[in-house]
């Protein structure tokens, strides 16, 4: 069965120095650990990238289209502004689900409105690294479905 | 140690029957027997309330106070329109995790904007039922922070 | 044949005596009776409920997914404010018709917008109680249908 | 007496052919004859005109000073942008009763706000041509107060 | 003479240990006796209700129509969501004044508008728990005049 | 020298009988002859013409382009609705004055906006129908400049 | 008689010299000549005062009430910023003609709108200085009826 | 085969003598010559009308229902206003293409938006008259497709 | 101790002959002696000013910032549009209270923001001059606390 | 003379296989094939690159000011959002043509507006890939004019 | 040559005592001194005035008309509200520099947008008292340049 | 100590061949050689990069965090639309200065409004190049602050 594949968008590169009263101190190889676990446990593969570029998380999600069976997603800031990364999603089948570590609606208003909740099949806003966790379940979930 | 409060707003004891396109063939039976098998797996207890009526959502998340270490709320339709729930929630100092089964950003734009999200520490949305079971993870998670 | 359910939503307990100069001299009474009159006429029966409590509403919304053939509702200011009715009413099947006493688009701009008119099948405005009979006739053409 | 005026606006002239999963199968022949038998048989007189003209709608809408008693108007499209219609009607002295044959609320939002509601005494929506007939029926009772 | 009716809105009747650093540390009871000491002073009488159902404040303002002398009212959220209150208000022939303890224009935007302002005579904000004072002093300022 | 070219725009065909609370007692006519006494006093001649006709204005435009000095223009409801009747007057080199009866600033907020005014060089506005006369004599003085 | 009083408001002190190509090359004096040479001719007296100074105006305003027979007035950018000058000119009794020497509507956006004009019987912008004149005539014609 | 129907709206007869900076120096024989052309090097006929009265184009569009295969509409300034010729085009079943002979996009704000955009296949703006070319031909692969 | 500033900006000075069915009849004089004879009562003295200058008005927050122990205030129209006195209460650390004499909620919208709301600890509105009892019991309540 | 560029956004380099039912069979190598075949039929050369870089295509918008003729740009989901590539596009001096393969107007609302609309010289949206034929032929055209 | 002409509007004349956690600790004096000493460092000379007059600063504009080389001004609260300011601004043909000590692009919404920054070379906001050396510096260069 | 970074966004490499009328004439180089000048005057070093590619500013913004002491940035185009650009200066601890070469509050309205400034200290715009100049003395300002 083809991998999960787990994208981290801009600057989570450096999650657990980044405002950790926001973002709180786990690092970015902490989440990808915990991606890998939690879909091992579930007979599942996670293959993880993180990047700051936007054209490399189309090119990913591009890819994707053959050799992934789901997406989850963090798209830290791009989900505020990319509809390049929608359009992308949109030309991909699977399961996408959307993750974001803090609770994005009692910040500023801008972080409200993500473009990707508008082709993901779930949204977990606020629970921290362990909302990769429920991403996974819920990937898996679908996939199982 | 208090339980964890469960609460299901308006239209949620029709659960099953109710458009199933969009929230699924599970009934409400079924998501508070979730929500007890999986505080009962992590230690906890779940005790699970449904109402039409926002006085009684009101009135258990007063009780709540007291009586309970986190609450998980699906408000259904209050989540938009229900100033006085978030004020009962602000009155609440546990964990408050919130729970929509459908993916409401992909659906009418009154739906996109919920008053609970102000003051929960995390969204779910679009999980199905499965979402609840996620929102335990949390608060559990949380109570053991 | 299951009856039609004519529902009235708040303050129209007090219709006659509140507002005569928007509402008229017509009681909640007039207005059942006249239900009750055009139904039998068209062979069809009306069973009449009022609430100031949304939560009613919505449960007798819920029993008449078993027990009547078609809603007749006039939702007073609930029509303005209640997602939760409207949810309701999604999941009702049969004919929904929407009556307003006075002609809300000539009063304040709150009033213009009624979220029920999204799932009615008819909206009728400003024809005083009349506008219950247009309901009734229009309801039952729509059952013989 | 003077006759009810029956106004329609602009496309009502294909009624029946155009969109008929919106508007319906009855034609503009079905909606006078229906208006000329429901005036008929409450003592009135129907006449009935058609024009993709604004220009004869407000012409028509002058002349009814003199010579109508009341309007029954289905101003199509132009609800929506003539405030020229509207200015009309304002100074017509008699009852204007608005239709519409689709539910308007539930199409584009931009089809949501009619100009000539701010005039008119009762509107209609949603109905299909029977709306015509509440219509009738409602001028005649105005007249009748 | 008839009373002044006291009405509470949703969360008030856990006044004092609700977010005291916004609503203080009084309490309901403290709140209704000084109604009651007030009222007594300027040789009226205040009956005191507090009520989480919006129904309930609308029954009761339906029931002042026969029982009260005028109505001072803290609709709490209610004020900002409930058009059925105002239209339960705008029924009631006598003074109405509005009383807020916190300065709702100095919290979040949503709390700015009230629609129960449209309806009363005067309103208070942020005078704390002596708004109420000032309440009743103007109630029967009006009921003098 | 050309005339000037006096427009008066929809429903002004019934000035002095329609709402003479807004628009006063003056007809038509007593508009014509003013234009035509103002103009004759200042050397020039006026052209009067009045249309219910959008089409009808826009091809008495095109014709100005030939035969007309200036145009004086109270484009009624037209002001609020017809981009195209301003593109003609884009079409027109001389001066266009434009003028309304009604103040319409202290009327419905749709009135408050002309597409007019955008080419106009002057705007009059609740000088009754003293304001085609301020108009004349302005159409005359930019001719003279 | 009482006179006509003529208030200009701030910047338009060095008219003739200020932006020329929006203003002219009329100067203030230019414009208080015409101001009473008009009036004369009409039997009226004009009062002519400028000030940069809002409280001057206002104070002007309500020495008015016993003085004046009617305001002109161009509010300079005062029009489309003060509510005090507007509350000044709502508690006199008289005629208030408001005029622009520039086409408002033809300018950015925050000068489309006038305080005053909800208070002013007519409105008159883009005639130059020669809105004084008709300004004054109005006034007078109204002084008249 | 049916002819390809083109429909110029209001003050297109004047084209080429128009705002040129704008429009260019083609006239509207221009047009419909090269439309002409244009068809019938493509094996169609070009039927060409112009017109600047909303219910001649509205008239058009429904006869177009019988006897043109696609239609190609400039509707001039009748795209941002005209909600009835947006209803005709929906009653027609063949290709429909827009154009623009100008960047509407550059221009004032409320030319960005046109209704019959809604309806079309394609949309071509700013390409000059050229436009209509690229019409026919997009229309005459669409009848080929 | 020192004395409580009561301050009135513009139109304040006309008050009871200014629009008496809005402001009532009672003059600034006798909302001068109220409030002297308010504070005296409560073993405070009370310095009223009054001025239609902005600047006046800051000026005397300015020095309130060394003589006066809190500040009761009706801006008037500054309400609306004075971020300058905003500003001055900004600077000043005792208790503000903002007074208006009408409900401003229940009139033009663009009364229903007051700038120094977002300032004062209380506001009163539609108290009629009662208000500046309530703001001068409601300063010597925080001043004593 | 200097050749056409060409230049395709994000996600079009899988044209034909992302959301056939939007954007078609057709592939980004059919597209180009178009292009050079167009171009070179009328004596000039297409350059096509295709870029999911936001900065690949600033890059080549800065070389074309050296060494193309005009550019064919259609920005995919960049054309909503990418100020940077308008700003490119702003200090390029031949003609600029905009081509989008669907009809953006008839998709979500966030797909109607184009930064780079208003600096192109025309805008061809929903002819398919024939657009790139078109916005050849217009490029050619203007380069000859 | 003339003097650089600093303005600083309302409140300016207590800063260092003002909120000093947003305006810090220096004075007008310092602000003052620094203008004097950077200008003279220049070649220049630097006349400073402050007020809480709004005419006044509006004066002092015009006076420079013939007096000043440049304007320095730091309009405070005036440049959110003051189009008699930008007015007067319009009216001057030096450079005019904009200065704000604070960044208020981080504060409250209504201090983002400044009607001076239509008129004014340059804005700078943030640089805390050193904001005004920099402005006196491009003052210098332009009237150099 | 570490350096001062100086960044340049998209298009800032074309500087002075680029809109010159807005930009001028000064080069990338001059900025980069008048930053190292002034930084050295300082007694600090500038490190200056530009890129077109937001992923290479977030990089060097990450890599600032080690490596500098200040940024100042000039994020171009960027600045409007770059959530990710702010939420790696947020990670940032040192000061951070935005400069803009033009006003950019007399150009279009999407370019009123920067990310950035909600986090940047100070923000210098329309100083041309000489904006860095204070940037680089504003940094090292805060620097030895």
């Amino acid at each position: 069965m083809k991998p999960i594949l787990v994208l981290n968008g801009p600057n989570l590169n450096i999650l657990g120095q980044r405002q950790p009263e926001v973002y709180g101190f786990d690092t970015l190889a902490d989440v990808e650990a915990l991606c890998a676990r939690t879909a091992e446990a579930l007979g599942h593969k996670a293959v993880c990238r993180q990047s700051n570029r936007e054209y490399e998380l189309i090119d990913w999600i591009h890819e994707a289209r053959q050799t992934a069976a789901a997406i989850v997603i963090n798209p830290g800031a791009f989900s505020h502004t990319s509809i390049a990364i929608l359009d992308a999603l949109n030309a991909f089948d699977g399961p996408v689900i959307e993750v974001h570590i803090s609770n994005i609606h009692r910040r500023e208003s801008f972080r409200h409105h993500s473009y990707v909740s508008a082709r993901a099949e779930a949204v977990i806003a606020g629970a921290g690294i362990q909302g990769y966790e429920f991403a996974i379940l819920r990937a898996a979930h679908l996939l199982a479905g």
